[in-house]
């Protein structure tokens, strides 16, 4: 077992089994030279987006950072695939975006997708420190609270 | 006449022969190493914005994937531009964000913006699969329906 | 002196002294090669955010233009500091995504992200030019009216 894959162990996260087959002609991730470009990623898990709902009226500041959380373990299983299956050749996290469905007065969008950077640093460590947009967005594919997607350096 | 051109004959594609001069001081494209960002572009035509208002509102699905494809045809106008006229030297398209004006409720984004992302699959074939952002927004410029930008490969 | 900082001291702009630290576990700015992605910046100056509100509601284009001025100084101060101060190794801007803070009719996201746009070519020159995202939000970290952030190219 890789080291990446030991430290998800440690901190209990399961990679998902099944992920959100992307409808027509995108796809989930893209790599160009070492950097991979992952696709925006919801809380998805068990075939269907298991939170939903908007930030600042249906949703505690806390149910949107393990909105943002899935999301990250969504976009891990996404980097798993793009690198053959070993995480170990992950170097780093350069970018994350995040949107998220909130009220127009929220303004806490930064803490949500905290639980999308937080995974990041929990797993690769300092290597999984990266720059970030937390941006509100009044509506989100079916109605999910959070999107996140982002851009890895891979050893080749 | 290259590959590419005689794709989007058989497509019944033209690009544009004029193009929304930008404002100020942002181009429509700038090129790193072997990467082409294309900013982002509405459904521009013929000199003018041709489609505006929200989806979930005054459009339809259908409509706004109309505007998307149109966007997605200034790309290609662009990226053509940033390939000296040659888009056979296009090797892939690595990311599109795409922002959809709409009303707080829709929850159809990826649909709308499947109007750019079949384009670039009918025109580069599996080269034109690419990671993807579908955002919903309150808000774009002069009040198009969508915006979508790019990342390409192309050969230097 | 190097060349851009005489510029800087020309056109009577100050870099941040103190920048906002960033809450978790994201960071200002991460390199890879020779890109450098700066993460999302507001008008942060003194160690507060100088303008909120909401563009076509509280705030005139030309205060939105301020802030996106004020967020563009930030992001010359990250730069400065992922370039180990010396901002004459900037060859570039690539990609600028802004995101205003509006009033759902609000059309006018371009001028306002001008405001750092025309920064960027006052300092860099025509190496200044980027393309470049201008989308609405409803939404933003603390109600700050605009985030911006980009990816410039630096000599190694």
């Amino acid at each position: 077992m890789g080291r990446i894959e030991s430290r998800l162990k440690e901190l209990g996260i399961a990679l998902p089994t099944e992920t959100l087959v992307p409808r027509a002609n995108a796809v989930h991730w893209r790599k160009t030279g070492n950097l991979v470009y992952v696709a925006g990623q919801g809380p998805f898990w068990g075939g269907k987006f298991v939170i939903t709902g908007r930030l600042g009226k249906d949703l505690s500041v806390e149910r949107g950072r393990e909105a943002a959380k899935i999301a990250a373990i969504n976009i891990l299983g996404h980097l798993k695939d793009s690198c053959g299956g070993d995480l170990d050749r992950v170097q780093g996290c350069i970018l994350l975006q995040g949107y998220v469905r909130c009220t127009d007065e929220f303004g806490d969008t930064p803490l949500v997708i905290n639980g999308a950077s937080d995974l990041f640093v929990d797993v690769f460590g300092d290597a999984g420190r990266h720059a970030r947009y937390a941006v509100g967005s009044n509506a989100l594919p079916r109605e999910i609270p959070v999107e996140v997607g982002g851009i890895f350096e891979v050893a080749v």
